[in-house]
């Protein structure tokens, strides 16, 4: 999804970081094309659009404002932000595959370049090089913290398959879903940080959680309220996906035709956009939104006492999740 | 693929290792089944049979071989052991999702029971588990070991996606893919060992990496000569597939019919068996397996100098390799 929006804040927050956290970055990003071009021609063709072709690097940028101004551990810091990109990467890929996408941020995907067969194994070139990657650092502790979060991320789309086309989810099975398929990597990404540089890692942990918990709330707002030309995709998209999120658990409570609605019965776009507006039309997309910006407030607030400048970076990053939806 | 001449070479090796090896064997298969239970009922769902429905442990039994009679770290033993067998079954999944297999061991493969996108998340799933599971022992090396063991499974599997229905495939290109694709996880295997055990990392991954060849080889002769009912599997599955190996290779610098072949042909079981049986006239099949045992050879020869009790189990295990041929 292009969210320039977001882009702006993480600029603003480069910014605010000065050189330093412009090298970083710099390095980051040299070596995802360097691991692109550097294992053979299939992941250069393969993997190396996913990563080349950018997005927001938002998680890279969560481990390095999470370090602090004073990295410890550089090769950590690097080696850490590298690593959760290509899990993010990775999980895209394995995404885009079983929803058979056919474009990412406007250029083809990988299946829809290469195959099921090709896509399958370049996300699992990914994974495998994000822990490499991470190993050479010489952390256990960070390792351990990135295998736990990957565990997480599967047993989270594993829990969305399971619980596909179920209306009756509650609330609190879904938030855990989206602590799984979600927040884990930006709790990860923080906690990454925290041991490449000034510690604090429980309390970084928690703020990555909730602004990763969120990040997934207000993208399931987007996916219903688009618009389309903002969000790259049609409207309703989870919901042809079976995918029952926040905005349509507390819609279904306020409408009654929406409570008795069957989603295996909306099969195209059009049904689809129906649904959303229906959802729209019951206040369900404002509480959702209130929610996620509530957690990002509690995500701010738990950052009281940290050191002024690395707190100001981080309540920046935890500002662009939110300017995803403004 | 069933193979009950391995299962007795296994059990000859577990009866020369004596207690200790049974208990560390014993030790290794509760962690999978506490794996397959304890990570909520979706890895218990459809994990829990791939991991429960046994193989030979083979890649285990290595490792534990491989670190001799003294393991001077036996967490790191169990929990390595533990890991490669994880990954291994990952990798199982995967496979299963992309030849859309019915069945692995005589049961329904994760795949046929739950689905495309449940068994992507599953393999991923057993992949980061396997991290984590390792990274829980502490050492960065062992964790470097089995990352680059993994993008190189990977590799090869993309390799040999790349590759397919390529008839004209060189023998380097294709023993290069057979040592991404199977024998860096026995590598692995017996490094991961080593750093357990008695040292001599070196050596075992020369060692590892030979039996893993030899495996591939006498696997891809086994799936031209069969016969299903010791296999599991039809003959010539790998050409249906695509998937060109050395049998064939042989076999079209002798079989003018078999040079001028166009794969894409062959689209049913019973051509399929008709290929097999024209290689198998040329006597590739002999040769193939005559290059398998060579390399077996030579990596027995590799180990000497160990000491008695390592280098007579590791040639077991050697043997039970051998032996799935027989």
């Amino acid at each position: 999804m292009s969210a320039p929006a977001t882009a702006a804040a993480m600029r603003a927050v480069v910014d605010a970081g000065g050189p330093d956290l412009v090298r970083v970055m710099d390095t980051v990003e040299g070596r995802l094309s360097e691991l692109a071009r550097g294992h053979g021609p299939a992941l250069a063709e393969h993997a190396g659009s996913t990563i080349a072709a950018g997005g927001k690097r938002l998680r890279p940028l969560l481990v390095c404002v999470s370090a602090g101004w004073t990295a410890r551990d550089p090769e950590l810091l690097v080696r850490g932000a590298t690593a959760v990109e290509l899990v993010h990467a990775a999980t895209l890929v394995h995404d885009d595959v079983l929803d058979r996408a056919g474009t990412r941020r406007g250029r083809p995907t990988v299946v829809a370049a290469a195959g099921r067969e090709a896509a399958t194994a370049t996300g699992d070139l990914l994974f495998s090089r994000a822990f490499a990657e991470l190993a050479g650092a010489g952390s256990v502790e960070a390792v351990r913290e990135l295998a736990v979060a990957c565990s997480q991320l599967a047993a989270g789309e594993l829990m969305q398959r399971a619980d596909a086309y179920d209306t009756g989810v509650s609330v609190s099975r879904y938030l855990e879903r989206c602590r799984c398929k979600t927040a884990v990597l930006f709790r990860a990404a923080c906690v990454l940080g925290s041991l490449a540089g000034d510690g604090e890692g429980e309390r970084l942990a928690v703020f990555g959680e909730r602004i990763g918990l969120a990040f997934q709330l207000l993208d399931d707002v987007l996916d219903v309220a688009g618009p389309p030309e903002r969000t790259g995709k049609p409207r309703g998209t989870d919901l042809l996906d079976g995918t029952v999120t926040l905005p349509l658990i507390l819609a279904r409570e306020r409408d009654p035709a929406l409570a008795s609605l069957d989603l295996r019965t909306v099969r195209d776009p059009v049904a689809a956009t129906a649904v959303c507006d229906s959802i729209a039309a019951t206040g369900a997309l404002a509480d959702t939104r209130a929610r996620g910006l509530a957690m990002v407030a509690q995500a701010k607030d738990g950052l009281a006492g940290l050191e002024y400048r690395r707190r100001a970076a981080l309540e920046l990053v935890a500002d662009g999740v939110v300017d995803r939806y403004a």
